[in-house]
């Protein structure tokens, strides 16, 4: 078969300290399991805009959209925090999305039974937990029109930005989430302030539209953005599939995600839409930042890279049973008792990055 | 001294059940403590609009600006969901909010210790939690322009809400925050996402302006409301006073309000401005919804309602004894082992609205 064409790009921080350990699982495909990829590093974040100038450089870019599958690592750090909005490292983030077209983040927050206890949830109401946020990535006031800071009449500064939707995006990422839920346990949540946000109307309006229309099989349910981060703080094992616009997406991502209390653990995907050739954009990165305060002592988790990785596998290329292997890789060695500093409880091995990450390979 | 003019709105669902209990601890004041308050009822939400076909009629408004004070109950219910946007029940807290200047809002999220066990949070996570969200309310996406739903030349709906802040929207908010952290452990946490967003932006940098030139004693720090989100889910009691604007305000106030486990116990305030007269816009409510389900059916915890009425005696009347008197006797009784169902516990006694009111009445 075709080498399949990966984009690595490592980013600032933690970011190509978790990827070596991504790089030597990659080795050990190659010669145990005859999978060649066609490998090219790039630039982005900080990373870039030292070498460029830009957070994203045109040839990342290029590079992206040539690649059948992008592995990202995390960008950002103090040494870049006082540039000029356009200068930003998550410019490198935001512009990947925007220019490959990747509407749609995929966001799991699973409890693995082994880290149960680094959740600040009571072990009863995370146990066996597994949701999946949707979060539309493309559209909402991340990038509408306009935005600015200016000077009003009274001589007073004015900030702007604008929250804008259109039917076709909210149905396209909709039909992502009512896909998955079919595959998972048939329930999506969708989320918006539709009593206060014209946009939250349309968005309300049209996932049920999608869902009466294409997928009656689907249980629907609409809950206020701010009721559903109260039922995700109490009551999380009620969600199956959670989707939401890229601002409330954005938080309530993450807010699942700190609900696992192992945010070092979990990967994320954002794709595309499926080409008439077959082909989909997609990244793949895990959803820790770059951490800068640890960034450089060895001792990050390098486990949600690599189930970034292993998420790639099963998304991207159709190796399901190399993405499986991975992923029980990774939690045989949670069972085994070896621990990153991050997910470090009493009793357990305390490693560091490179242990931590060959303790898989040894597994494999 | 004058009486103090109070405008009683009890709406709908569970707010009139509740209120009820409120009425009869002001009567106890009446005879008791010699204090004299000039009653008026008033309609608001589903209630008005049955009554008089607008969710917040003119005469509401002119009481509430005529009143010192204004008590309100909660608003909403299946009745009015498919009523148009403009008829909503929400309308009727909106326009008062916007009506009344009423731009504070201060949410306290705290954990009694004997409702420790309400909490998703592992009890040592939660132990003497006290946070104070202010949530900016009258500015921000729920009012910006323009806003609405229109067809584009692709014959699609799009939907429009424009987020805007000036700085002094936001210098006003953030210094009613101030105020309040040197009352409490001096920190306050602005929470925006200057990252991706341009009020975003400007309000990171207000707040930090006011803060150096006029509260260079409080601490002060930014954080991103992603951040926050995990922040309060992982460890909440970092926290001391937490600013946002009014859609990231709503979300993490009830966020915060869900990590204490314990919606029917939590009051809260939203304040306008100083006036020249020393008078001050004010409106109390639960935080706590209509809860249609468990309406009429005397279940209901009255707390957060008499609570809401103590935060009105201590912030608008300046009757701090009294408050105090009211606060207490409300954790008596909760130390007593009453329990309303939506806190009960193992072991303790499940009582109604009815008993639960009574209760406090008695400790008083
Ligand atoms: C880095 C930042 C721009 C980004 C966002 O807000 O989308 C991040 O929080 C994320 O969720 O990927
Ligand atoms: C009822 C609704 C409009 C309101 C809001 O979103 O502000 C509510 O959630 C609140 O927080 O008071």
């Amino acid at each position: 078969p075709a080498n399949k064409k990966l984009l690595i790009l490592p980013g600032d921080g933690i970011g190509p300290e978790v990827m070596r350990e991504v790089r030597r699982l990659i080795d050990w495909m190659d010669r145990r399991r005859s999978v060649t990829f066609e490998i090219t590093e790039g630039l982005v974040g900080g990373a870039a805009l030292d070498a460029t100038g830009s957070p994203c450089p045109d040839e990342t870019v290029a590079a992206a959209a040539a690649a059948d599958a992008v592995l990202f690592g995390s960008v950002g750090g103090p040494k870049w925090d006082s540039l000029p909005f356009d200068k930003r490292p998550e410019l490198g983030i935001l512009r990947l999305r925007k220019d490959l077209g990747l509407f749609a983040n995929l966001r799991p927050a699973v409890v693995l039974d082994a880290l149960i206890d680094a959740s600040a949830l009571r072990p009863e109401l995370v146990r066996g937990l597994d949701i999946m946020i949707v979060r539309e990535t493309t559209g909402g006031i991340y990038f509408g029109e306009p935005r600015g800071i200016h000077v009003n009449e009274q001589g007073k500064r004015v900030g702007i930005d604008t929250e804008i939707y259109s039917e076709d995006e909210i149905a396209r990422v909709a039909r992502v989430a009512f896909d998955l839920a079919r595959k998972r346990r048939n329930k999506v949540t969708s989320v918006e302030k539709a009593n206060v946000m014209q946009s939250g109307r349309l968005w309300r309006a049209v996932v049920g539209e999608v869902g009466k229309a294409e997928y009656p099989d689907v249980e629907l349910e609409h809950m206020y953005a701010d009721n559903c981060a109260m039922q995700l703080a109490s009551r999380p094992k009620q969600f199956d599939v959670v989707l939401g616009g890229n601002l409330f997406g954005d938080v309530l991502s993450d807010l699942a995600a700190a609900l696992t209390g192992s945010l070092g653990m979990l990967p994320s995907a954002t794709i595309g839409a499926l080409q008439p050739d077959g082909r989909r954009n997609a990244l793949y990165e895990p959803i820790h930042g770059s951490a800068p305060d640890i960034a450089g002592k060895g001792v990050a988790n390098p486990s949600a890279q690599i189930l970034s990785f292993a998420m790639l596998l099963r998304l991207s290329f159709g190796m399901d049973e190399d993405a499986a292997l991975i992923e029980q890789a990774v939690e045989r060695v949670l069972g085994g008792g070896l621990r990153t500093a991050d997910i470090m409880a009493p009793g357990m091995a305390r490693v560091g990055t490179t242990v931590m990450g060959e303790a898989v390979l040894r597994e494999l």
